[in-house]
């Protein structure tokens, strides 16, 4: 699915040390004057609800952000803007010049299914080093797992029909190629996303808009120019006008094998039953149907019982269908005294609390390897058998990026994992209503 | 407000030529081979509706676009991926290999409050270069003006108490720095957001997380190590443990010079009155009080009978408070038949039409200066009177930008503009709740 030979990875974007808050640099200048900047900390990501009800979230973002943590390093032209701002003082320019990450950092492998507090990410090194990750860190997981989340809800739903990533326009430019990436991860087949095909293999699809039809003197002639250049394998726009003389005069233009036709307008589900009818007696019985037109998992849910053969999604996949961010927080849970001894830490204050101490999880899986619980032991291993599976993954020793988590190769995998995953886990993750996570989260086996 | 000086502007980021649907570039593929790419067309961005029942909308990445406009060049890798890939055929190679917009661009200026229908932006050129802009041009407009929509309602709610972005934790990492740009334009006073700082001259400020009070041993060698490192003018929080006592840690450790503690969680109305008297009765009368935590323009306006001095918003803002994206599309409204004639165009489907022809803009403001209606002349000058503000300014002409829509320079006048536009409506554009468009929209004066 992903092309692997062809796609460069990672295309070189810009240097990531500066998607940060201002905060977290004060706070290092802060704790290195004070000395604690040098303490072991663990830091964990997660999150202590599913957005809208849903039944699980899908991690996402994993692959990028380890890529972007090789340039998370300050340059001259970083270190003359901190200082020029007089946001750090000399001292921690001088850090922040030689700035590097060399801890580890432990995760879920990404594509995999997550619930509430499942430490999804685990940061430890000094406090120093991993305190001026936290914005960049959570950028990342937080938009790339709301659209992953939303997308999986919407090829779960789609049964095996293809869905396309369309949504580019209606995101942020670099937001829709993370977008793209974290759709397929998701299961949908392809986007219409150029970015993603270049950086991550992504393959890209694309139909025709009404303006094409528009700037040519009659829909005819804009079928045809359309044949003409790409062949009858195509799929096009028949609604620009009228939607059933479009069809006769695609079929008409491109023959028995024409590709689809597209519907982007009206009521999809009467629309495609009769355009079904029409395809048939016309003799393009192999011709498909492709809709388009603010689709999201309830509308594709609506559109399964009509004979529709792919589903082009853009807005809602993007805007995550209604929870744009994964609310994901990146906490501080231990860290070290100056005594060496670890030392469990958590805010006291009310709504926000969280769980001090280190995390271990695993998904608990029956004897049909069914998913029954997320296991989270604090400080220790949870009580597993042999059938849980454990979740935290090494993504980082010693500063190092282990193999296989980056690159197009990373997608493939983060394709296949979700999959996997979510096929683990109850039939009653499907149902689109809002509810409790599909299995329960338990702390210390409780 | 906007430090020109030192920020550098645009700060180089990737080609920009990709972030564009696969579509764009077999259309231009078909109109080369039937020859109409060449023809000279129109296209429109606008909105149909205003989110969620807003009053109005505000236009904000204007200066992105142009910025990232010139980066739209088709490199040696660009043209090789699509090669690779038979995206396009070798003529569309050749022709993308030379591209260059050489067209003009007029548009409402960066800040402009607009209304449904409103011609936010007009690209005339031939089709060929017009058409492959569709994506890019709608990614930057869509999230910038959803993000600019939401913010400018919240600081019309704060009534000039400050507002400080703080987002870029809760969405992808480029679209951010985009956010904390357009909030600056709709009347937030300041940025979390570092790289927002380096490319656009935002001011950007800090506060402390809670991780750097339970890094330390106690929350007291926690302020101390903060008012050592940075002076008593900082923001301490208080909530970690308890904010009774983080209050009285705070004034005995930094002084009568404090500048704010923050809260962060609880019920901040009533938490900000009783910290209030605290911080008066200890003497830090000038010390300011903070609240952060979920907020929105909903949460400011409750937060308004406080004594709250500054509002730090994350997520809802950057998320577009409920709109993560401004709706906005991209179509083409004329083009020339071969004969050099101009046709207006548009889609006859349900729901989804538009009005064909190019349009003219007018504020038609009444004696004392106040917004009365939207005028769109189709192909005409709207009826103005002299009271009446003409809207689409010249952004590119020739293929060249214009001076004074890009850079820092661009997002200190869009700020100001924003500022006038909004003070030009109607009062009832304050309102929260959902509601019509504070003024119509009148195409040719009906």
């Amino acid at each position: 699915m992903i092309d692997q030979t062809s796609a460069r990875s990672p295309r070189r974007i810009q240097p990531t040390s500066l998607f940060t808050d201002h905060y977290e640099l004060t706070m290092l200048q802060a704790s290195l004057k004070s000395g604690a900047a040098h303490r072991r900390s663990v830091f964990e990501v997660f999150t202590r609800r599913l957005s809208s009800g849903r039944r699980y979230g899908v991690v996402a973002g994993t692959g990028r952000l380890l890529e972007g943590l090789a340039d998370f390093r300050f340059g001259p032209e970083d270190l003359d803007f901190l200082a020029q701002h007089h946001v750090v003082d000399e001292a921690t320019l001088e850090y922040l010049a030689d700035y590097r990450f060399t801890g580890d950092i432990y995760g879920y492998a990404e594509g995999e299914t997550f619930f509430p507090h499942s430490p999804i990410l685990q940061v430890e090194s000094t406090f120093a080093e991993a305190c001026i990750l936290e914005t960049y860190l959570l950028s990342v997981l937080n938009y790339d797992s709301a659209v992953a989340s939303a997308a999986s809800r919407m090829t779960s739903v789609a049964q095996g029909r293809p869905c396309v990533e369309m949504g580019a326009r209606r995101i942020n430019e670099e937001a829709a190629v993370a977008a793209a990436r974290a759709a397929v991860i998701a299961g949908f087949a392809s986007t219409s996303n150029l970015e993603a095909g270049i950086r991550y293999g992504v393959p890209t699809v694309g139909t025709a808009a009404h303006s094409f039809t528009l700037l040519h003197d009659s829909e005819r002639e804009a079928f045809q120019a359309q044949v003409d250049a790409l062949g009858a394998d195509t799929t096009l726009l028949v609604d620009t006008y009228d939607v059933e003389q479009g069809v006769r005069t695609a079929v008409e233009v491109a023959g028995p094998r024409l590709r689809n036709v597209r519907l982007d307008s009206g009521d999809l589900v009467e629309q495609a039953h009769w355009v079904r009818q029409m395809l048939d007696e016309l003799g393009n019985t192999e011709t498909g149907i492709m809709v388009t037109s603010d689709l999201d998992e309830y509308a594709i849910a609506h559109l399964q019982s009509a004979p529709v053969n792919s589903y082009g999604v853009g807005t809602r996949l993007v805007t995550g269908s209604g929870a744009p961010t994964a609310s994901m927080v990146y906490k501080l849970v231990s860290r070290q005294g100056d005594d060496g001894q670890w030392v469990d830490v958590a805010k006291a204050a009310a709504g926000k609390g969280s769980t001090g101490g280190r995390k271990v999880a695993a998904r608990r899986l029956d004897d049909r390897r069914r998913a029954v619980a997320e296991l989270v032991g604090v400080n220790e291993q949870p009580p597993v058998d042999s059938n849980d599976r454990p979740l935290l993954q090494p993504l980082v020793l010693d500063g190092v990026v282990q193999e296989g988590w980056t690159g197009p190769e990373a997608v493939t995998r983060a394709a296949q994992r979700h999959r996997a995953s979510l096929a683990e886990l109850p039939q009653a993750v499907r149902k689109l209503q809002p509810g409790e996570a599909a299995i329960p989260t338990l702390f210390n086996g409780r």
